[in-house]
């Protein structure tokens, strides 16, 4: 066993200890879903205030709408969340390459085979963090499958300050 | 400003209020990815033992690895963890339904065009929770984009007890 699944198997054997939250219904109480980044620098339960129990939390590389998307349709038609809240976050990964470098390096580590396999991936990384947020939203908004209903807001998190600001 | 994003503003304020880490580096420190279900009941950094700054984690429905590819190619190759942890849960969602029932949930809640947008989509059901995590191991050990180096296992979080177990 590997130091790092020691560490989840140790420390998830405390956190069991002292559940309390076993009867909480599959459907988010609260009704919303947050899409965000896999960034480590991210905790979103504490960061934006999400009880357990209270919301589906959708994470990928950049929070990206497009990745997320069959999850998101799937809790707001099969589970009932009515709002979506999008949040990209400062410094992100996705800022700092296109898919031309991504291909490269993944061609360079693994070999041909592998760059290969990634020559029509679209790896969505973005240049500018706030238009990104936007074209999210819209990209939601517009989207079939997405109920005009859902309230759809597009934030960004500073992993700097912990501060959240709302920008579309 | 909706009740939910209140919610957010409101907690993410006392949140920053008291942030002390600001200064953590983009890449995982701990070099691992986490990937698990977007369920509400799941609060992976809590159950999981992730301290802040150590691990990417990824989340969709059903801690889907094809869902996932795209983030954990990212996260390995041009953001260094070498380390794959997937965790699927008891009482998951995607263990009640199948394609058929989803498009036709998506068609009767939003119509024909919304029907037709989700025609093709495999919203990746499963029906059996430990070979659904053996499946998506297997997948992400033959994909050539993943590295053969990489070390993969596969767990179940229990959603009733707040224990997990490893089951590959």
């Amino acid at each position: 066993m590997s130091a790092i699944q020691q560490n989840l198997k140790e420390r998830n054997a405390k956190y069991a200890s002292s559940f309390t939250q076993g009867d909480l219904a599959l459907p988010p109480a609260k009704k919303y879903v947050v899409v965000t980044c896999m960034d480590a620098r991210i905790d979103p339960a504490a960061a934006y205030g999400i009880d357990l129990g209270d919301a589906h939390v959708i994470r990928n590389a950049g929070g990206n709408a497009k990745d997320a998307l069959r999850s998101i349709i799937i809790s707001n038609q099969l589970l009932g969340t009515t709002e979506i809240i999008l949040v990209k976050h400062t410094d992100c990964g996705m800022l700092t390459f296109q898919n031309a470098d991504a291909r490269g390096v993944v061609e360079k580590n693994l070999g041909s085979e592998a760059g290969q396999a990634v020559s029509n991936l679209d790896f969505q990384p973005f240049p500018d963090l706030e238009q990104a947020v936007k074209d999210d939203l819209e990209f939601l908004k517009a989207n079939p499958a997405v109920s005009k209903q859902a309230t759809v807001s597009g934030w960004v998190y500073e992993v700097e300050t912990g501060k959240t600001r709302q920008v579309a």
